[in-house]
């Protein structure tokens, strides 16, 4: 982890190679990438090898960086031009990620912003570009961290569903980062990681992230939440979010909303913890959350020798599920601790 | 599955071979396993080709018939000898199973009863105890059936957990004999179906019965049950039960009360199927029933190529849990629809 400094996503400014660790080779092994051309990028974006969408997005404005630096053309107006197809084909490389897109504009507007200037220069003002949106993503996870930290302080066992780690982002992640900067200030938590399937990112991603740190992890099924919730070991449930709407409804990684309900009759508060980019005041409620329906080969035969579902039955694979706003103990952002009508004033 | 005429287990008595349907080679192969040696015996009771408690209880009789009828020895007290020696060791084949005890125990009682009898006679009445235990099992499931169908008559698609169907008794089972009879009865329901981490029962066993029988199926993950609830997609959950204390608190698969506190949040009537002998009026409260613990290793690599959880991550395991009486609707038996303080006096 030398080379990362602790990062899961960095730009090397010596090599100019953008590093990313590959989430695929998780938990079995830690491999670092080197990235210096727009297919590695494209494919690593593709193949899930960089994910989570602070992590994808961040990742997509500093290789457009080191693909700016990698640039032969001394002429302006062709470096753009070769600038702006590689952004579109990283852009494309996974069309539905919000984040990806939105910090390929942050970099696009670069060159907008700056009609008249040398290609060096707009090499430097690309990379101080995808380098303050880098910084940006670690400021504002810290700051989760230093916002949620305060409201664990009695709490010895937390649990986490999926994986809003560091490894979702560049570094703290978000519902993790209370978990990281309390331990920065004396206080160890444990931690109750849910596997989550079908794709397994507790097991596979969160427990490796948290053991790395030295935080104590133990994986469990996604059906024992109840068990160690009914048997008093569980004090807090942390999770992130990939949307909110405007009421608090919250969409997340499938088995959130159970988990949730949990933690309501167990009387254990459930915190979302997320930038507060991920609210989304155009989207009223949950209902308008359109839910991604994923292939049920994942449940079927991902990470199996043979397939453990008879052909003859149906599979039904929602990515993510909407938890009703009142199972929301409180949303944990970089601008406060903020309950839904907090939302519009901030 | 014309050999076996519908069931899990049966004795063919032409042959004099224990037949039961292996249900480690699920859903990927139906295997007809035709034992008739104590070795062969103990093994499929040990490696869980035969599961489920009345399933084993029932196999564990049928066994000993096929094995006294081989018995060469004509003098009685020999006999005798021979057939406790082989009670002992099928018992000890797995000795927390309580049905196991109890059936072997029902066998041994009948050379007790009958003292003074030629080993053709004992043979006979050996076979006569063993297929009524076979019979009762299931005419017990057929009753839970025929007393649940009633209640899902409104119902269109129902949710369950684990395998609580014919594979786990003769035929019927207990969770699914209320929509096996249901069918019977011209109404067919649809069934969701959690895969049921770490071992699949839901996934492998519960889908396959399901489907061969020509019930619609879908395989959940576990962390879906909110799904499918919250969109309105389940009318009545139904589950099985492994213990039932006199206050109602039921041990049952890992998960299970995770699912019944879903179903009081959603409004969903949640069922225990059961035959009333797993009602423990001894035991007071859930509080009393110990839960078997298992190796982490089924978290952990049981069915995958390689480890999904980092070594140095803890795993817990547990094999059941408990729902509070307050979230079960009814308890459905073969002596009728009851509630707690029914238990005493039925």
């Amino acid at each position: 982890m030398d080379k990362m400094q602790g990062e899961t996503v960095r730009l090397d400014r010596a090599s100019n190679r953008l590093l990313i660790v590959d989430q695929t080779r998780f938990p079995n092994e830690k491999v670092v990438l080197e990235l210096q051309t727009l297919d590695e990028m494209v494919v690593a974006i593709q193949t899930l090898q960089v994910r989570g969408a602070p992590a994808i997005g961040v990742a997509a404005a500093l290789g457009l960086s080191v693909l700016a630096g990698e640039s032969r053309e001394t002429d302006a107006e062709k470096f753009k031009a070769e600038f702006l197809k590689n952004a579109d084909a990283i852009k494309r490389a996974r069309p539905t990620a919000v984040n990806l897109a939105w910090a390929v504009g942050q970099m696009r507007d670069v060159l907008q912003e700056n009609p008249d200037v040398p290609v060096p220069v707009l090499k430097e003002l690309l990379y101080q570009k995808a380098q303050a949106l880098h910084d940006a993503d670690v400021a504002v996870c810290r700051a989760i961290g230093e916002n949620g930290a305060p409201l664990l302080k009695t709490c010895k066992r937390v649990l986490t569903h999926c994986n809003a780690g560091r490894l979702a982002t560049v570094k703290y992640g978000t519902a993790l980062a209370p978990v990281y900067i309390a331990k920065e200030q004396g206080h160890s938590l444990s931690v109750y990681a849910d596997e989550t399937r079908p794709l397994l990112q507790g097991a596979r991603l969160t427990a490796y992230e948290l053991c790395e740190a030295g935080i104590e992890t133990t994986v469990l099924c996604d059906n024992m939440a109840s068990y160690v919730m009914g048997n008093g070991l569980v004090d807090a449930v942390l999770v992130g979010c990939d949307r909110v709407a405007a009421n608090g409804d919250t969409a997340n990684k499938i088995g959130t909303s159970g988990v949730a309900i949990l933690a309501k009759y167990y009387h254990i508060p459930f915190y979302v913890c997320a930038p507060f980019s991920t609210i989304d005041l155009n989207t009223e409620t949950g209902k308008d959350i359109p839910i991604e329906m994923r292939n049920g080969e994942e449940i079927r035969s991902l990470w199996y020798q043979k397939p453990m579902v008879p052909a003859a039955a149906k599979t039904l694979n929602p990515a993510f599920d909407i938890t009703p706003h009142e199972l929301v103990t409180a949303f944990i952002t970089e601008k406060g601790v903020l309950q839904p009508e907090d939302f519009k004033t901030v």
